[in-house]
């Protein structure tokens, strides 16, 4: 089958590799309908994090079972499944706690598992999918392809949006910043406004990104950056700050800013893998903020988010604004890191 | 009247300073029954925090309302009164947020206001009170002295402990780590048992300290610190961790062992003013580690937690283990340093 690789800093192929079995009695074997490029492939394509040349990549697909192992019961050939980013058993009294991203028994895509038995990316034609109980999601019928955008976000923008905005507790009538404007900051803009929160500023100087984000739930966009995106932001909420920030991008700059965005007893929701970030403990010990949030556990959001999307009450998939063939996911890649689009599906 | 100063690093005297007086129609003038030294008062003693030499120090104090100003409602000549470790109005949005210490017209003990107008420190025989109506919460009827170090213990340390655990979310069931067994960690102890926790592990080495810890609810005492303490929580817990980690010190050290020892998606409260600590940004995020507190908005949890003690259910006041007259207070100081005492009372 064909799959995609990386083998350096902006050196993204398409190869042939291995077709996937059934290894395991636990395994499903998934024939991908659709893949994606995620904000966090980013870092090891612009050479910021390390790569091993031709490792597999890609942790976002959705598509049809077509083979499962002698002791999978909740998934069957024929049915239409999400997978969250990370894989695991969701029954082991960490799952139990609702952190499936550290699952006693799970791993990630395109790693190897604790057994070293490698495990497919998820940009490619095919996977297997260990602990497929545990890991994926069904839908009562194969849905319609118009489906496939919002449905395949529940892989992880939409659910990592969504426990940002858990990791800062939005409740109703709360006053809500979001810093990043990505997939996952818009995202995060429509969690908030899923539940409640009645003032939602996006932090976005990008028009098409602004659309989206007011489609979402924003009720203000503040496009200034720094200190002078802190003083709007203050500026809009008479002095005071906000109820809660969510942070969605990982930098020390964007984490600063939800910290000083922060109104006094504030929580802030972080979901940007962290680079560098050096957090000011005394401003937080004097201020009373709360820092809430990490590596998303989807799998645990998927059946509440995917029936949103069924009813047809959320349309996440917004996000995407470029589809490509799998061949030319290169592309893909440099349309994202140019941030010539917000986020790129991927049809195999 | 006579109240305590500091003058350097280990230099603390009891000196001839005016009498208060009721300067603006908010204050009252207050009799001090009885005052203590805070954990916190050591880190100008040991010439860690600078100090201005002369100042007044001192923030935890009950006593009697002398007199009041003409604007004041709701404290009266005669009246029983507990002072938080911060004096506020308790009606401006940030105190209505319930973060009473970052008042947006309050200040702090032993400083100067906002007018520059110099405000007692507790360690002394009268204090005039600021915004006295926000600030002090009085008693049904005058207590018995017998109930002095429980209710004495509601200006600072039984808050700060309550707060922490809040911080930390904790429930009923969960299983708790406290660090630190300082009065702060003790009533940490203390908290978590009134909000449910079925499993409290106090990580204390000192027999004195144990027995309260095990008196206010620990299950479990771990006397090793650093590696072997993680080792030895991690054992009690199965190698899961606890739900909710609290950290009572302020010491970079103390921050990291609640991470260590916190499950994945584990909550870490944290009360001890921060000194130098570095917080694992990836660790937490990888684990999903939530961090919540900072200094304790003891005003708002005052009422409740006098009605605990006036019923006779808890007693917190078994933190004090020495009581000195007010001209002995560097003896106070002194035993607390040298952690001859756990938490020294002050009779003016």
């Amino acid at each position: 089958m064909r799959a995609t690789t990386i083998h350096g800093a902006f050196d993204i192929r398409v190869t042939d590799v291995p077709d996937p079995e059934v290894l395991r009695p636990t395994d499903a074997l998934v024939e991908v309908s659709a893949t994606c490029v995620c904000g966090s492939d980013l870092w090891p394509y612009r050479g910021i994090n390390e790569v091993r040349a031709g490792s597999r990549i890609g942790h976002e697909f959705v598509g049809i079972v077509r083979d499962v192992g002698s002791e999978v019961t909740t998934v069957q050939p024929g049915e239409f499944v999400i997978a969250p980013f990370a894989w695991g058993d969701n029954t082991c009294r960490v799952c139990r706690a609702g952190v499936n991203t550290s699952c006693e028994n799970g791993g990630w895509w395109g790693a190897r598992d604790r057994e070293s038995l490698p495990v497919d990316g998820g940009q490619g034609q095919w996977v297997r999918v260990p602990l497929a109980d545990g890991t994926l999601v069904s839908t009562p019928s194969v849905p319609d392809d118009t489906l496939l955008p919002d449905l395949l976000t529940l892989s992880d923008v939409m659910g990592t949006g969504w426990h940002c905005a858990l990791g800062a507790s939005v409740a109703a009538g709360d006053t809500v910043a979001v810093i990043g404007d990505g997939a996952v900051g818009l995202c995060a803009v429509l969690s908030a406004k899923l539940m409640g929160a009645t003032t939602i500023i996006a932090m976005s100087r990008h028009t098409a990104r602004q659309e989206i984000a007011t489609e979402f739930g924003a009720t203000h966009l503040v496009p200034e950056r720094g200190a002078d995106g802190i003083a709007r932001v203050l500026e809009i909420t008479e002095g005071l700050g906000v109820d809660a920030a969510l942070e969605c991008v990982g930098t020390d700059d964007a984490m600063q800013t939800a910290i000083a965005v922060a109104r006094p007893g504030g929580r802030i929701g972080y979901v940007g893998v962290p680079h560098d970030i050096v957090l000011p403990m005394e401003t937080m010990f004097g201020r009373n903020l709360r820092l809430g949030g990490g590596v998303a556990p989807v799998r645990q959001y998927i059946p509440a988010l995917r029936d949103l999307v069924l009813a047809g009450e959320i349309h996440p998939g917004r996000v995407f604004d470029l589809t490509v063939p799998l061949e030319e996911i290169p592309e893909a890649y440099a349309a994202m890191d140019q941030r010539r689009a917000i986020k790129a599906m991927v049809l195999p």
